[in-house]
């Protein structure tokens, strides 16, 4: 039997205290199928006296992560800290500096520096695995860094927010936004300041790291257009259900002519699609390629256990002597990321308006499009407003739902705006992008 | 750059020539990814004359795959020719047998002999890959045999064969399975003889294979309990959909307190979970285990370019200099297969009997099931047969449809058993188990 592979922990939340009951629990298992033992041997958190519920006798306790990640006594770290910043990234890069193998969910870290990262891995001949900073349990980046590295990627869209997906299910079910959200809470999958996932950043970063691996370019994390959550209204979901789709908050890469869009936003996705499907803190990533067609992975997205599961994975690749770089492909040999505009990104899109009621303000608004070159799937005036805004709040508007064929971001901004500035309608109008999968 | 890597390709069928498309059509993008080249270099096929829409200038053509197989020219042999016998099954022990890494889409080979396979490749240090063969271009196996190979698996499902989904995709449509079969022929999807799809026998090898990645056994094709889809009536798919179920030919392998069960036969699923949705010629797999909870794939179970895409996947970790065990642990560390007997498989039953129609006909069965212990969740007796059997023909039969809770395989064949001798139904009884999903 080999040597045993040797790791260091640092960080012992749900996640880190689930490895080690994973590695524990499956010690002889594991040691049959490697050859070789898996053992934490040492770990670091910041409080020492709590009771995690699993004796850590034997193992040996830092106060500093970053002198645990670059010592002698350990072969693979392990990074559950999390945070771009700080400890996490010190500890990452001072493991790596060494030339161990690293193992993380940090998927801030991977998205603000994974190329550095991945450099600082190479030139020490580290490694970096970070199976577990996206779509919590589910193999993604194995299977776009190895299983489909023959394909040309054109597409990858994807539920990578668990919390956002939760919220949008309850909804669906009649709940307002904000009571949806304040069970997500209860129920521990939201934060006590949720902004980091109902704004989208969460799936952002996540997504900015998988299109590095299934285009192979540079990871551009600011280069994602984000939009969040919080304006979806129930009566969206209401018309959306009446259209034929539901509402899903995806993160889409995709190449097109001018170069890679990565967006993030509620989408209207037809409701018998296997995304719209989706329900709960389910994630789910869908792949086309050119030779593949269409993959899909769904499973769960977070939670301790499952976010564990990835962890392992990696910490069994490392054990098995796999040597992949990390991004894919050599850190030299990643493409500089090309941006496609927001603003040519084509799409139908549903529009929502409340018109003020009097004659000719339906007409206005349906010359604007026009106007903009918008051809117009469906316009629908609704005498009775949505159930969620009663009649006299509203004053006399009329709410209108415009849904668009296929034409332009830039386009539909255009028209909106005329609109808004001639003072037909109340409020801002509402958009929500219609995906065509 | 590193050394080229040589391969030789032994069967230029459909898959055969997309792999040499997709080697040569990514050929820039792989060394970039890679960090050298891939290069077909030699191929043997059939029919060397025949016109296969690409030029193979400059390849070395071999009529005889063994002597390819073995041969000093090549690192990798990919193997494409097919079947549990002579030459795919010589040519695929000659490379191993001269250390060479073995491609192979070839899942009967691998059901018959994967483990003799496994152990020739490691002891001349050769290697064994063969994601194409279960699930097309799904990543099953490296999921099974990696990501997920820190838990501890109970239950696997999927749809694995596309024929079958295909023909019971269009009779849940409405069509008769003789004009289902017909057009899956037509469209390429079935064989000339279909019986090696639809009996379910393509389905237990790729299962039996999956059972060894996902629990450490030995193959045990044989063991594997296998009913095809040829009796699955339209009254069966019209009587799933009132009760809320569609039917799928299923593979589940599952733990149980008496070993390990591997089971192929038509299961009615909740018709709103994942796997009743999948239709057509697409495949899916749904693994449980104790740290991910759960995880589906799905994507396209066969054809060329997807079946391509796996091979390629296979041939690009050989490129890395990858090393995993072929079944996931070294040969040798493979339990022995414990086989559950089918007599103890327990779940609900839905079982289709055409009564006589005299007094007491149907207490009598009634009485039976009770006296075998089954608690009936549903018994219903139809006074209008249903559409394909007027009852002109069917004479005085009433037909009854029996939905059971949870019991034993073996309670219901008993009980069956004693109906049908006791003259009080017409034919034979028609039974699909309840897939508890």
């Amino acid at each position: 039997m080999a040597e045993p592979l040797r790791l260091g922990v640092a960080g012992l939340g749900t996640v880190g205290m689930s490895v080690v009951r994973m590695l524990r629990g499956h010690a002889d298992a594991l040691a049959a199928q490697l050859g070789r033992s898996v053992q934490v041997v040492a770990v670091s958190a910041r409080e020492k006296g709590r009771d995690r519920g699993l004796p850590l006798d034997g193992v040996s306790w830092h106060a500093d992560p970053v002198a645990l990640a670059g010592g002698d006594g350990i072969d693979v770290f392990v990074e559950l800290i999390g945070g771009a910043t700080g400890v996490a990234r010190e500890s990452v890069r001072a493991a790596l500096s060494a030339g161990k193998a690293v193992v993380t969910a940090n998927k801030a870290l991977l998205a603000a520096e994974g190329v550095a990262l991945a450099r600082l891995a190479e030139r020490h001949d580290g490694q970096l695995a970070f199976e577990a900073a996206v779509g919590g349990g589910i193999p993604i980046i194995k299977t776009l860094r190895e299983a489909l590295a023959g394909n040309r990627l054109s597409r990858l869209y994807g539920i990578l927010n668990g919390t956002c997906n939760f919220i949008l299910t309850r909804m669906e079910e009649g709940e307002p936004y904000g009571a949806a959200l304040q069970e997500a809470q209860r129920l521990g999958y939201a934060e006590a300041d949720p902004s980091f996932d109902v704004d989208g950043l969460d799936t952002a970063h996540k997504l900015a790291i998988l299109t590095s691996v299934a285009f192979g370019t540079e990871i551009a994390r600011d280069a994602v257009f984000v939009e969040g959550i919080s304006g979806v209204e129930p009566e969206d979901l209401v018309a959306a259900e009446e259209l034929g789709y539901r509402i899903k908050l995806l993160g889409v890469a995709q190449r097109t002519d001018s170069g890679i869009e990565q967006r993030v936003h509620p989408a209207m996705v037809p409701r018998d699609c296997d995304i719209a499907r989706v329900a709960g803190v389910t994630n789910a990533v869908a792949v086309e390629g050119n030779f593949i067609g269409s993959l899909m992975l769904s499973g769960p997205g977070a939670g301790g256990d499952a976010t564990a599961s990835a962890v392992v994975g990696d910490i069994i690749d490392l054990a098995r002597g796999v040597k992949v770089p990390p991004l894919g492909r050599p850190a030299a040999s990643l493409e500089p990321y090309r941006q496609a505009r927001m603003q040519t990104h084509e799409g139908g899109y549903y529009v929502r308006l409340k018109v003020r009621d009097r004659p000719g303000a339906f007409a206005a608004i349906a010359r604007r499009m026009a106007d903009a070159g918008i051809s117009l799937d469906s316009i629908v005036q609704r005498n009775r407003p949505f159930g969620s805004a009663p009649r006299h709040e509203t004053g006399l508007a009329q709410p209108v739902t415009i849904v668009t064929h296929a034409t332009t971001e830039q386009a539909v901004r255009g028209a909106l705006k005329t609109i808004e500035a001639e003072g037909e309608i109340f409020g801002k109008p509402r958009m929500i992008r219609i995906e065509a999968l």
